[in-house]
């Protein structure tokens, strides 16, 4: 610390020597990061070190990344190397020429350092940082520092709402032909939530629009994407999309071939390395990927207990307020509603298992899971009102597009218009996890099911995951099942199955 | 955001599956990042994407790491690929056996974010993070957080000591055979501000005890150990050190062959990539490294400046004050004094012209820079103040022990017990840059000044840099050359030209 900490100023205008772009056999999960040779002339007159930021000018358009250093062969010393992907991302072929240089300073993160200590930011300021994230220039450790400061610096309405619309502002906007458009969104899932199929049949069926975007797990066993992909293609581009909205006035599509608020995706994969987070974030990721979406009408389902996501009524009745406050300011219409969020829903952990509680609520059917299908109904009805149904009839008109086989009918068709219905699988092996004790199930640690279905391989393997066989307040006996895991191979259900084994409480047992 | 935002939970205990090392050609500046194919069976059962933090278990140590994913014929699908010092500080050979795993969580870094929210951390807490930092447990988006946090939570007295004592815990403590173990420290440096060799120099001379270990230059154009490095050896283990020091009471090394206070240098190196940093960290840094090279009474320079770090004397004050409260709590005596932060000091920005500079001084020449000179006396004469001597004798002590050339025979005594003296050396090609216009010499930029410097070539070219011929409120003609540019190649010598043509304004000229 004997010495100035001087910020970077501006490089020479002058473009560094060419070099010559070679691809590398690495996958970097998006991280821009190339390598040059410790004897490549440029990065020596440039004095670039290892794990330094550059600027990658190739065919017009620049890019910061990390900069390496080969030794050996593994480049020549006028190569750079560069992930195969980032190649295919910057058009470039082997040996094209390209040119590093050191970058201009990033001038949006002296924004953030304003936040960090204590000032708000205006659109204008969050609007520079957004599109700078959304571009790319931002490293990991400036996006930790974004991020940080919005947990340390709490936002309120305002700041959130201008955050909101400069998330929005980076990315692309869906428009569809109609007054409203009806969402969902549940903050926070819990496992085996899968409400999302049967609301959209039932809102479908009832004449309304509701162009469903859904996201693949990240973290968990399953997001609605992966469960729906097991009866039907989610896979389709904006074209094809729309074609099936107009046809059926519904989707259930995969939302990442389209480009809805890009800076969104690159947030959300440091809050979980971090695991940290804002109300602010968390309200401007919803509700700026539900403008970007087109809609008009969104229901905001909380989940709230002890291992959801949300932990107290006094943390949902905050959020509550906040996606309501910014909501008016977007001009989007939201009605929030607090659900149970102390166990799973319905039986399946897992995409195809949570496929099959789906449709058997979908055909009314005697053993379809009762907590999934009211919840699925609540959830319809809650959209209806919001849509100027009165409050008295929603409900009633929910159950009867369900119990009628309306819903049914129209998910079939939505499937057929996405390319096809199909049955979800089952998987090759299943092996019972039992009570070791009697007694009156207490508690479930949502967080630990869902590890355990991962581990016996959802979302990756289709028809891996949990099927519990009890909810809380039921009364086992010792050596009754509490769930089955389900497998493609012995080795992975081995594995789930010593975890579960190691973490017996998960599910909690109440001596009578 | 439709899924719970779920934390790793710990893994399973088994180990997976052992894999093979394999050495790559690659140099990451120490951050440790592995390769395995994208077909690797234990990369697959255990659901490893590319960017995930795993943990590495090689000859019964335990290492986190980032994994990154092959493709192609960079690996065998068994094998892990490691760059080439990672491979070493493990000892591994090629194909030894190793484990990759899923990581436990780091229980540290609920303190992080505890501290992210606001609460105070205590030194039990703090040591747990900073023992996980300086073992290379954190990954920068970890350490990002954390100096995120203390931004924007500033730590008052006593959450600053706990943090100084805890980096002093996570490395070596220094022990010398003397009561009193004087040493200095300049806040935030100034370019040509090379005291140290002088001021150790008259205390040595003085009988007192000064074993000064100094930094290489990170972001600026010269440290004192590049400085020292001209004229001496400074790379010296601790044994040697001590002899150096029992023999001559004094010496100038390079700190970096013992490992004092670890954790710094991994804060800084995020604090500088953010521009980020807080004072609580500052005085942290400062101290626990002092603490730990045993030192016991210590002068502080703060120079204060516009274009210095410390930009003014209210945030000198502020420092000032943190920096004596938490010595006291620390067992240290200091003593702090503010200094003139406006502009460089001494003629020569670089690592040998530094080094003239200060023979100059050392030798009582009469073209010796007399603002290096008063500045090297009046933190002498602080030091002797510091150790006992009364205030209105130390300054004259201190001038005595200089112009009685007592002080330039220790320098030269200890550039002898380091391993001989030599004379620095002057560059091949010098080039003059000249006033544009007639004026009085008004301001000094030292960011853009440290900055030609470094395109001249400094450190790494310790010839090169910058030789000032005004100061601040001399008349200038115009073509009258302001400074003189060192090189040792005529391209880096036009590269530093061409900079400061474009930014002259560094030296400012008023009209007359």
């Amino acid at each position: 610390m004997s010495e100035a900490i001087l910020s970077p100023t501006s490089s020479t205008d002058a473009l560094a020597h060419p070099l010559r772009a070679r691809a590398l056999p690495i996958e970097t999960d998006g991280e821009a990061m190339i390598f040059m040779h410790e004897d490549c002339p440029v990065a020596r007159s440039e004095g670039f070190r290892a794990r330094v930021r550059v600027e990658l000018v190739a065919k017009g358009r620049r890019l910061l990344a990390t900069l390496y250093r080969a030794t050996d062969d593994l480049l020549a010393d006028d190569e750079v190397g560069l992930p195969h992907r980032l190649m295919a991302r910057l058009s470039l072929a082997e040996g094209d020429e390209l040119q590093v240089r050191h970058p201009h300073p990033l001038s949006s993160l002296s924004h953030v350092r304003a936040k960090l200590y204590g000032h708000r930011l205006d659109e204008i300021r969050l609007g520079h940082i957004i599109a700078d994230i959304a571009d790319g220039r931002y490293s990991d450790v400036d996006i930790a520092a974004f991020v940080s400061a919005f947990a340390a610096q709490p936002a309120q309405g305002e700041e959130t709402a201008a955050l909101t619309r400069a998330m929005l502002a980076a990315g692309d906007r869906l428009e569809w032909n109609a007054d409203r458009v009806m969402d969902k969104h549940c903050v926070g899932g819990l496992p085996g939530n899968r409400t999302t199929p049967i609301v959209v049949s039932i809102i479908a069926a009832a004449g309304l629009t509701m162009p469903k975007t859904s996201s693949r797990a990240i973290t968990s066993p399953a997001g609605t994407a992966d469960a729906m992909e097991t009866m039907a293609p989610v896979t389709l581009d904006l074209a094809a999309m729309q074609k099936v909205v107009e046809r059926e006035g519904g989707c259930i599509v995969w939302g990442g071939s389209v480009n809805l608020s890009p800076a969104d995706d690159v947030l959300i994969r440091i809050e979980r390395a971090l695991d940290v987070d804002s109300d602010a974030q968390l309200v401007a990721s919803v509700l700026s990927k539900k403008l970007a979406a087109g809609s008009t009408h969104v229901l905001l389902d909380l989940p709230v207990g002890p291992t959801a996501k949300i932990r107290s009524t006094r943390d949902a009745d905050a959020l509550a307020g906040l996606l309501e406050n910014v909501a008016r300011q977007c001009g989007l219409h939201v009605a929030t509603v607090q659900t149970d969020g102390t166990q799973p829903v319905g039986r399946g952990i897992g995409p195809a298992l949570e496929a099959h509680d789906v449709l058997a609520v979908l055909a009314n059917r005697d053993d379809a899971p009762q907590d999934l299908k009211a919840r699925a109904l609540a959830l319809a009805a809650g959209i209806l009102e919001l849509s100027g149904a009165p409050r008295s009839d929603a409900l009633h008109r929910a159950t009867q597009l369900l119990v009628e086989g309306r819903a049914e009918s129209k998910f079939l068709a939505i499937c057929e218009a996405q390319g096809g219905f199909k049955e979800p699988g089952r998987a090759l092996q299943t092996r019972e996890f039992l009570a070791a004790r009697a007694g009156r199930v207490a508690t479930f640690d949502n967080r630990l099911l869902a590890r355990t279905a991962k581990l016996a391989g959802a979302p990756q393997r289709a028809t891996a995951g949990i099927a519990l066989h009890v909810k809380s307040g039921d009364l086992v006996e010792q050596g009754q099942p509490l769930f089955t895991i389900h497998g493609e191979s012995m080795g992975e259900l081995d594995y789930a199955f010593a975890f579960a084994l190691r973490n017996s409480d998960m599910i909690r047992l109440e001596a009578q």
